[in-house]
């Protein structure tokens, strides 16, 4: 199966490279951060972002700290990259996979205290945060494979936001089935709903799915709807930023408006993401906490005032789709159907 | 009742003279019409929009051009008259208002053809454009009245898209019974869909509102649907471009999407407009005709190109919401509810 030709974030050593996505399609700009505090801004000022991506870039974040340690005695190093996975957990609240992987880089830093060596730790912790990006793109390619024969020769695909490599390692969650199909010579086409307020359908999806010679056009978000009870979409393949036991699904704002007209008019509505975007603590969608952004996502674009100076403007980042709505997850894993709160429990990893 | 202190438009005997709403809210700019073609210009820009607004333009750029016209002989005026009527005609298809102005210009100019003098019809055309924008005014008015009453002290209205004065002569559509109940005293908020691509719900329905004081809150157009699910909003308010017999209603793109989450969450559905505004000719809302407008408003903001340059866009201007997601219809004769099919034709005009 071929990878896109794209490549998010990259591990250089001392530093970690990523596409700046923000200047995404008009300059496919690069950008290094050599500090936990560095990839900690990037994260916030959606630099880079997506669920996956989130998490890898945490990751990756406190490993590239760790190793500007590793001549300091023990205890300072145990503190000062404790500090850098508080300060990357601070980042943003609603996605799971963030506070997964740091998770996972302090465990690493926890089984490094035995070694009580900041050189080896700090190995260990480069090489879990390199274990996580190599998991997230396998995973990304089985949910490909996972998900490809939802999408028929000649079919027409709604996508909400980005949800493809560049929310990933380099593979997708949404947009790992449309990869895979394309790879099978299937033929159909994408709408991408441009996905305000910073249009990751109209920037990323577009950018990527055409790189990748699939056929994409762009709407706007309040197109889907009409378009959908048209008979004009066939599928629907969107992202999750949390997933709760029962099969609640955080995903970017507008999100749930699509299931609903999905819903009325019959067509299918799948999440695709991997296993560590289930947030197994939680179990309703209400309990998933919604980021609310700067209200200059909608009052400016590109510089431009849009709103009245004295309007305030109200910009919930996700929302969330519940279960009722949703035909089928689609992990790396497998497909999951109903019922979720047995199906999905299925999925929980052994406590290690 | 207050009007709120808006003129979208005035008749200044030898130029009409419109506020350019492509400017607003950065810039409140005037701009004077002195031509049939200067007004069909201002129109397909849009520079002036909404349904009843664009009828009382148009009935307005009949009249000017008919000014111009007196001192040719009767054959030329009329032949000159009917060409200007044919141009306007062309600007945009989905609005019935303006077709309806237009007709009764038509039949204003076939009166006039008993007079013989292009004075006296010319003057005419001028008092039958001046009594199309004064029964605007009225109209909105008369909603205004017969739609207060939805509006509850302390309650949540969304609307989209901007049916307010600056779609109207200048008290509005959708907004008129907000205006009527604002004069009564009563506390509310409104959330304003931003409405993509022309963002007419940021700009227009957040300025104007504010302008008359009213509390405003603009989202983008994907936060509707999780703001009704959630409690949020207590009543939605629409305005329209075309209602049929049956009751279906053709208004600004997304309009169906936020009347599907309505239903679902049981939140009522008005659509507020003009009986000038129903096709009596039309069925069911398949075979209004839908406008598709150029991708570069959505591929461009503010100058920037946000779409990938070898990615195309679709633009329909409108959707249209079946009769069933309705819960009534505010016109200027009372509040419309089901059945629509008998209860609609009973506003139908006497043919003159």
């Amino acid at each position: 199966m071929s990878v896109p030709p794209i490549r998010p974030i990259e591990w250089l050593e001392d530093r970690v490279r990523i596409i700046d996505q923000t200047r995404l399609p008009e300059a496919e700009v690069y950008v290094d951060l050599r500090t936990a505090r560095e990839v900690a801004d990037a994260i916030k000022t959606m630099k880079l972002r997506g669920a996956p991506l989130i998490g890898v870039a945490a990751a990756m974040g406190v490993a590239i700290e760790s190793r500007s340690l590793i001549s300091v005695g023990w205890n300072k190093f145990e503190l000062k990259v404790e500090r850098a996975i508080e300060l990357l957990r601070a980042t943003r609240p609603t996605a799971t996979n963030l506070f997964w992987a740091l998770d996972r880089m302090n465990m690493a830093l926890g089984k490094g205290s035995i070694q009580t060596s900041p050189g080896a730790c700090s190995d260990s912790l480069v090489a879990e945060a390199l274990r996580i990006y190599d998991e997230d793109l396998t995973t990304g390619i089985e949910m490909g494979r996972a998900g490809e024969s939802l999408i028929d020769d000649g079919c027409s695909i709604l996508t909400h936001c980005n949800a493809g490599a560049l929310a990933t390692s380099g593979f997708g969650t949404a947009l790992a089935p449309v990869y895979a199909a394309a790879s099978k010579g299937r033929k159909f086409r994408v709408f991408a709903d441009e996905t305000r307020p910073l249009l990751q359908g109209a920037r990323l999806t577009a950018w990527e799915l055409s790189r990748a010679g699939i056929d994409v056009t762009v709407i706007c978000d309040g197109t889907a709807h009409s378009m959908i009870s048209r008979g004009k979409v066939n599928l629907i393949l969107v992202g999750a930023d949390r997933i709760t036991r029962s099969g609640d699904a955080a995903n970017k704002i507008g999100t749930y408006g699509v299931a609903v007209s999905a819903e009325r008019s019959g067509v299918p509505f799948y999440v695709v993401a991997p296993v560590s975007t289930i947030d197994f603590d939680i179990d309703k969608g209400e309990d998933i906490p919604i980021e609310e952004r700067s209200q200059s996502e909608i009052t400016h674009i590109c510089g431009t005032r849009i709103v009245p100076s004295e309007v305030t403007a109200f910009n919930p980042a996700f929302d969330v789709t519940p279960a009722e709505l949703v035909s089928g997850f689609v992990t790396e894993m497998g497909l999951i159907t109903p019922p979720y709160r047995k199906n999905i429990a299925s999925l929980r990893p052994e406590k290690a």
